[in-house]
């Protein structure tokens, strides 16, 4: 835990073509710890649409950053665009090391990965993509929620809400998790059993596959390139 | 059910001071329906801030919306300054009027029932403003999510989630809604138990009523007027 009077500094990635809630919904938890900033940081100052065309604005450039005490990084099908921009992958890699912690949601694992930052890390991310994450060094513990050291791994999509309770409990404790769980009613009732490929009708993860098939094939490229870069032994 | 061959126009409500996951949530899996358009509307084309600081982007003012096939009404602290608000109300009330389905999250529901539209409804809420809904002639259901003729409530802020895909089964067919699930990778594991008035611990829910006391009290003041407006009568 952090002592309650250091004011917590938190930042996230924002990139072109992620998707919204791998930000939004942790923002929607961390932004409401007690003594805390949360800000949303961009190569740019202009405006980003997510995938599905969700308009976020930053709130400062890459280079405007404090050195965060807890960095996000969210995914989305536009973190391809990232895994080999070194100023993007510098600001996190630098981030990363200076913070206290670090939220890595979904495909966001990937942009960490490329960053170096996964080798020896026990990781998780989207379901279509765990089986890239050797490739950046990484153990796959395909879990919804990963802890490592300061390093919390969250699953596809909406898992990045509960990866930053967890981390809400681990930075401020568990009431003030409790008290934000509360505040936004986060008592979950799917009213379906699909939200993982284990539980998912076989036609739907069939359909589901299908739709990313081809982007998982480009992000396996990539992901063999960087393995190459950082000098990552297969054993596959 | 809707046609598959039927382009569907989905649009949301944004304002100054909404609870972003409010509408966050709902856009990530609305968006997601085959054959449809979701965009994003607000008094002016400003960026508006949410309340915990998140900048958001309209896509179009209110008066260039279409008529929506899918409105919806989010909430958050903001809700309180479009109570009296002709513009916004307005146009809640004619999409409203004209849609084929209308999603309402959190306290959105106190939008809509300033907008006259609540009278005889089954709804839901945020926890702490479910005693305010009759003052706009609805029927309190405390569940979830509330299913209504061809209205959807959602209870407080991450209920939009469930509440959505529960919309997008009725309107695309549940494979639809469990394919989006199984991409959002939606299969919650909330950490702590919490999310609840009944389920949270007596002092955290102690202290988050505290939180929102004042703000209750002005919305009371202000659905009491409402009430008195669109002659709804009370029995206590």
């Amino acid at each position: 835990m952090i002592p309650r009077d250091h004011h917590l500094t938190i930042g996230s990635l924002l990139f072109e073509g992620l998707d919204q809630i791998d930000l939004t919904g942790p923002f929607e938890v961390l932004s409401q710890i007690p003594n805390s900033t949360f800000s949303v940081y961009a190569k740019t100052t202009d405006p980003v649409r997510d995938i599905h065309g969700l308009r976020l604005s930053p709130d400062a450039p890459l280079a405007d950053a404090p050195q965060l005490d807890v960095l996000h990084v969210p995914g989305g099908y536009g973190q391809e665009a990232l895994m080999a921009d070194e100023e993007v992958l510098g600001w996190v890699r630098a981030q990363a090391e200076g913070a206290k912690a670090v939220l890595s949601v979904c495909t966001g694992a990937l942009i960490c990965g490329a960053a170096g930052l996964l080798r020896g890390r026990r990781a998780t991310t989207h379901w279509s993509a765990l089986h890239l994450l050797p490739y950046f060094g990484a153990t796959v513990v395909p879990e919804r929620v990963v802890v490592d050291g300061n390093w919390v791994f969250a699953g596809g999509v909406t898992a990045g809400i509960d990866g930053a309770l967890q981390l809400a409990a681990e930075l401020r404790g568990v009431p003030a998790a409790q008290r934000i769980q509360l505040a936004i009613q986060y008592a979950p009732e799917p009213p379906f059993d699909s939200g993982t490929p284990e539980t998912a009708p076989a036609d739907v993860l069939a359909a589901a596959r299908d739709g990313v098939a081809e982007l998982t094939a480009r992000r396996e490229a990539t992901a063999r390139r960087v393995a190459e870069q950082l000098g990552v032994a297969l054993t596959t």
